[in-house]
């Protein structure tokens, strides 16, 4: 049951570039100028997959694109995480690397004519790329941009907060189904006390598992209803008014 | 009265740059290894000075080093506002500008013996800094490293909260004695509703005066506690613990 | 019987970032230092999957981690194209930003104790990211580095010979069942003669579909077994001799 | 009286822009196009203030403003300073990033409606900026520029000739009473004599206390003769014939 | 007889910018807008002149400008050569600067009218500066733009087989009369075997000599043959059909 | 006689990277570590060659290499000419672009073991290197480096001032035997009088001819005197006292 949640939402007929060609893509421009771009990261995340960054905005663009036909370009595997470096497997960018990359990813598909970018951001260390979003803006006429960061979303926070639930890296709140690779601990961690910025060192030594804290999971209901409130959201932002 | 409370904080015998010369830091590094770096903008601020970003977090610096002789390194005029352009008088760095200035601020001082820098920053823009911050904390030993973005801080948002006040740029929050450079409207702005990543054409559009929605301005007394509960942060965070 | 061929060789087992978290990566590096990286692109194919040329490399990486147990990064779905830009669907990096990108991945593994890195390249224009490699390979004490442009390669310049098959762009070389998003043409398309270095419009000038040339598809068996040849190729330069 | 001198010239009404919001430089606009940019520096100047080269050039700005009311914009506190980088206090940028801060100021007052810039720059390290404002000169159509290093105009070095001083960093020559943080030796310093680009280590073995040499100090009559020679040089520039 | 044949074709009335004037460039461009530009390197070439990679598409850009009177920009004397920084006298770019400054010698040129650049590439490492050209094409209304890498032709390739000879970096290929040094062995080199991207080191305890192997040198006539099959090519491109 | 002269200061056994192999550089290393680097650059020069910035420094540096057997590296063909982009035949760099290359050629001969490089710049456009040369003086143990502008020494201020001629661009001071490419003006050029930074546009505007001023032309003995002041600089210089 379920799997019949996410295979409804995410599978068959959303339109992700590895299924299509160029011609196809030629077509799609005739009648859409609508893209959705997934920033992630490779990143430790607890118990959870080193790719969870990836794949809950990339469920989210499948499901959104699902029900609006809206192309989903293919991911970025990889987001800005110095902090991390000491956990293996993650792997990171410079944020000057990252500003790069979405600057060529956005004037790539604005010279073929795509003009609303829904930018489906799924870690907090890409936020600097906002910035050359914006500058982007500022050069490319017609061009319109919008960002998402599913976990910083009012709609997240209120659902958080409705349920008496802290939201922190890795808790529960990244524990989709399709993020889960290993049991997870049952019960709380607590919320690290510390001050400062973390270098990698110190992160490893104040999160230890790697969790920021709160509750390891929740039942797969409320996780169905968190992705759906998330959805809703990414339905509305496509909507570019 | 109020020229008091300002005098009283920021006045004489904090330790600025510009009033010493080098032998006076090589003195203060035999006994010393802390230092203040502000980070500002030189943006848009409603009916408020286009340097709010540097004078607030400045006064707090200086507050701080009155109370504990720690230096205070001129401050960084300028940050990352790509959104503001529209507004005459925004002078804004591309990311990647402010990274390598921080950078470059960071490596000079360590190679000088400074091992504990807290980072004010007064403008949301430069964000993007904290990557590289770490970036540096990975690669130069001994490094720590604090930042404080006084407006984002639980102490002014449960601040705010007490009083039902919204937080929001260019509002009543940054509406201090000395970042007031004319007359403020009376009443209250309604935060303007919208989505999207806004260019700098979208946002003087949506905006109109800058202000992001709240009151304009509140009792002087209300800024000099705000202020207050922002210096009890940085010098909490000054002593690195 | 042809899905059985691609099942058998790069199904189950293969160890893929995605499935793994943190603890799995320090564990994996106490008996290992291998780690395989896809650098691909997301370019016109002809009537290919934009994503061609990140499958095919991900898919022999697929086949080589089953065999050996080498933990495969997640692939790098954009490379270097800016003469396809014409061609909706290619999101193309600038040259810069590829090799800034193979830095930090680099750079993020070597720091974690993976000490030979074995590049399956899957797209020509990345050619360029070999000089940044190799400068790192001069910097970073230890480090082994070894490239593998599958195309390009003697194996398959015999594998093609024999057949009397031309290789090109986009022709039967990449039409494997995996990459397949239409119906092919039938028989062979003619090189296209021409001098120069082409920008993006002149070379949908010259290559139309977007195929360079020779028979659009060959049969399947023929396709497995070209398979078998790079995987062969694959796990020989997995021993790093 | 001294300090008249400098009250007359310097204060009130020069128009800075921490004084101002945005609407009044959008006034401002409408009857000019002017703007100066002070280029400074955080290094060592011997006895004097490690913000010399930021003081003097500001202090010409704002005497110039106040005669013609041409907008002063917020200094650039930092500089290129390689070689005193072993001196506590000084801060350098590599000149990449002055050139690159230079070209965002520059760019984001031109976007506002700026045309003639005058750059007064206080630090000969600085110089490299000269490249990147004469290529974006011809980028940006009616963009003019001017530069004004005061220590190296013909004014000043006629005026040290006809008084028989010698001009060197952090001398007399920078001794304003505004630079001034402590007791200034009496005499003489013979200039150091030796050839090669001197790295930090150097620099400081070669100078010692900093100073370049020449007479410490001078009357102060002569250091207000020498600030109205500057003045007058700006005051020239300011018309932009 | 040998330096008759060399003489006849790359002596007098060559078109080398080092002759001319700018009068005399502002005149050629009335009349023609191609330009040859020749990038080579400093680098390890065995027994032969570090040089070799400069002299040779230098000969051939002299002798091509001969015949058709088109001018030779100044050579880029260094290239992309990380592989060879154990050889003393290699002085190698990063990648990323040889494409910088690629760029800015098309721009300049494309500003002042030309039209048609030949690039005249001596250096395999130098492949990466395609990306840049290609990006350049993509921006540059009506630029045209050629590529030929000597040795990499198919000309060359066929020579090469019709006489059984191997090609090979500063094997009897690269050894014209005019980049000999010294004396060179007879006989002939084994092509080591290896696997992987080698880094200097390895490249040095790989390749001793810095010859990758082959014959050593081959008789005169041969060489002249080789040049003008090689000077065959290079005419053919300039007539850019 | 004229002929005479430059035959035996430049001439003959001057130490040219491109007549050795890597071998002679090797052996070159056992006993010595010094290397002279020429910056040029390849702007107009007037009446000269467009090369003269090349010509003068690389005549300077064969004629000291003659006498020291130090060796010349090939020279940097470019320079930071932006003001001359609209003199036909012009290349300029990007001053970051220098930067970076000058930094690649010093990282790659420091690695092979020089310690000690004069840089013979010709050319005034370049000075921004300098201060990415004592980064890397900060950066590199042992280094050591000297610079010298021959047209900006001590030695050539007073030489032209004892002959009452004035120092100017492409004027009488540039016009060796060696960089003529036509005949000369007779007669003297009124230095032009303007203010300001000018771009390319303006420069041509101001200066027309491209000469800056002076006399044309002097006689030959003079030029030789010329060259003989400057050829002792360097020569003391590369005594690295």
């Amino acid at each position: 049951m379920i799997l019949d949640f996410w295979l409804e939402r995410t599978m068959d007929n959303s339109m992700r570039t590895e299924d299509l060609n160029w011609m196809d893509v030629e077509n799609y421009l005739k009648a859409e100028d609508r893209l959705i771009l997934v920033l992630g990261a490779c990143e430790q995340h607890g118990y959870l997959s080193l790719l969870a960054d990836v794949k809950i905005p990339l469920a989210l663009a499948d499901a959104a694109s699902k029900q609006t036909g809206v192309l989903v370009a293919p991911p970025v595997n990889f987001g800005v995480s110095p902090y991390f470096m000491t956990y293996p497997g993650t792997l990171s960018l410079r944020a000057s690397t990252l500003l790069d990359l979405v600057e060529d990813l956005v004037r790539s598909v604005y010279g073929q004519g795509f003009r609303r970018l829904l930018v489906l951001n799924g870690h907090g260390g890409n936020d600097a790329a906002r910035a050359r979003l914006v500058e982007l803006g500022n050069q490319l006429p017609e061009l319109r941009l919008s960002w998402y960061a599913w976990w910083q979303s009012n709609s997240v926070e209120d659902f958080a907060a409705r349920r008496k639930l802290e939201r922190g890296h890795a808790s529960w709140m990244e524990a989709f189904p399709f993020t889960r690779v290993a049991d997870l601990p049952e019960g709380h961690k607590t919320v690290p006390v510390f001050s400062g910025l973390l270098n990698a060192a110190q992160t490893r030594q104040v999160y230890g598992d790697g969790v920021f804290g709160g509750d390891y999971q929740v039942d797969d209901p409320v996780m169905q209803e968190l992705f759906d409130v998330c959805l809703a959201d990414v339905l509305y932002l496509l909507r570019f008014n």
